[in-house]
């Protein structure tokens, strides 16, 4: 059942871009791993934040894909640009009004 | 650019699931106004909620669909449904990793 995992990631302050284009650069083994869709972006009301939104082809591809080596190493790399802040949610999708 | 919006909608207890069918029933309108992915969805931690992840083409397009006349109807008919608690956020997609 396809999984959507959407958040909020803190950044410190003045490295929301920085966060950003770690988040965006091109990450092939994502879709491998069962990665639909990953949407960063930024809204000017939270200047401190980096939004995501996710979608899986399952909630387990999603757990299985934080294992992977390249996505350890990513986020070690981006964990001098966060500020611990974390919120969102995740839930199944059940459907959507675009598809018949 | 494309735009984020992510949310929750609180149902009136045990009418969830009548909601997310509301919500997913097919809306072709929805497509010509802009929207480009409109994800619904469920989370069994929160039994009376109802979880939306839409994408489109831009922040104004979102804003005027919210005048279009099936989508004013559809919002008034769902609105026994709906509990009043709403939450989530919306941004401004700058990229993805999925795309070069």
């Amino acid at each position: 059942m396809t999984y959507a995992n959407v958040g909020t990631l803190g950044a410190v302050p003045g490295k929301r871009d920085e966060l950003v284009a770690h988040l965006i650069r091109s990450s092939p083994e994502l879709a491998d791993a069962g990665c639909l869709l990953y949407e960063v972006g930024v809204n000017d009301d939270q200047p401190d934040t980096v939004f995501v939104a996710e979608l899986w082809t399952s909630a387990e591809a999603h757990r299985a894909s934080l294992e992977l080596p390249e996505v350890k190493a990513s986020i070690a790399e981006a964990r001098p640009l966060l500020s611990g802040e974390f919120g969102g949610f995740a839930f199944d999708v059940l459907g959507s009004p675009l598809r018949d």
